[in-house]
């Protein structure tokens, strides 16, 4: 079987409209484009991008960070519950094969590094300015083009 | 959106053949039935559990213990790269509604473990004589209805 | 450096009185064995190991399930916040070199489970008579002279 | 038993002569002030940080990524061994009242973000000059004077 490729998005549970219509819009480009989204399973940005691969007929997948499967948001399809707290960020990173940051506090710094360590591909999307060699988008489209292009190839 | 039942088939890596057809036959029928499988991801009962239910059509998720998702059997429709080594069976047993146990060693028993501290209902297919208060099954049909009907109500 | 064998001790967190006797025990033997002591860092069982250890001048560590550190006991000395919830009990089995069980419920025979997977000796002290295979004791000076005594050697 | 504050030293398992001779004098601030220090008991800054608070008799604390807790540094006085992969840096960070990053990659920047996610204080030292937000110090007694001043009161 191949696989499809797995996009995460990851960002703040409580963000501003302006990002969370960017999430809506990466949400809906990972579907159209055929892939799956990984995400943390709750609100703010994960919400958003969840229910945007689902208007568009996606797969979704949400790492909760309790045991609670029922604490997933209405968007995810598959609620994956870690039991780990904060450190489900390395599981969410781990098992995509390219992440986009949007702006976002601690946690998502959390995941970016995670990034950086396991070698996972990592577009930011109008986010982190301060931090040199991400690769960047400005706009929805351009970040799911850039993470498929450099997610390794499946067989 | 009502999430499909989950159900966690566990059991060793590297089992014998009536155990591995007892694993087909469980995933063959947790597909059939409209549920999702979710597993340890690697070989053995595992990856018979896996080949069942995409057999019939199924959902199936893969927890890995490493960060390598090209390590999932190849019946893996969903692969989590957890990084966390054995302690993914507690994630395993968390995202499932309801787990079904085929004999095993010692990681199966961390499994039903972690089914009973978390309130999983757990059911010994042909497994764990052993043990008390455990609910049991004799053959493939018969510990995925009953897995069902012990998972909690969606809604 | 020459570490100091440390030996984990399992079991409930509400148990009854001659249980929380023998935990007291077993902790005091392994401080005036020089051992370090490790457990899950709440009550029950884990605080009367704790406390024993600490009576007799030994070393304590307590995995905690949450992120605050102030949910350890106080004879916790070293206080260690996985934030992983119930599969901190991978992290207690796997940080000993030998592992004393006392009787407990699902929570315990997970940790029996990480043990037999991970290869750390395990000691039955009056508990899980129905389980093949494990180390047996019936007191606490038997039960950490066995654990002592399996544990690998250190250099 | 009033805890003694714990100091968390994080930076790269493989870094530059002067980094580490900055690692050694922070372990050894940290012992001389009584604190117990915390890392990930590998090489580099975790080894250096160790070796400078056992030289001054303090405890030290390594949290291991895998299950063998041979592969911890010398210096480390107990090791955990977590089984959990690069995930660790999350146990690091909250075990410890306070955080000094040293100058780091990917790991380093995951925990700085765990650190601001779970409210541990954070100084930085001679690191990560473009990250906002962040305490600041030039040397290493300075750091740990400021980590213990921004860690929360034990009782």
């Amino acid at each position: 079987m191949v696989r499809a490729a797995v996009i995460a998005v990851i960002g703040a549970g409580d963000a501003p409209p302006g990002v969370l219509e960017l999430a809506l819009e990466t949400g809906r480009e990972i579907a159209a484009r055929g892939a799956v989204l990984v995400c943390g399973g709750r609100g703010g940005v994960m919400e958003a991008a969840a229910r945007g691969a689902r208007e568009r007929g996606g797969h979704t997948i949400g790492i909760l960070p309790g045991y609670d499967k029922r604490s997933a948001n209405p968007y995810i399809e598959f609620a994956i519950a870690t039991g780990m707290g904060e450190a489900r960020n390395a599981i969410v990173v781990g098992s995509a094969d390219a992440v986009i940051a949007l702006a976002g506090e601690g946690g998502t710094l959390a995941e970016i590094g995670f990034a950086l360590k396991l070698g996972r591909p990592l577009i930011a999307l109008r986010s982190w300015p301060q931090l040199d060699g991400l690769h960047r988008a400005d706009n929805a489209a351009a970040a799911v083009a850039m993470a498929l292009d450099l997610a390794p190839r499946r067989s």
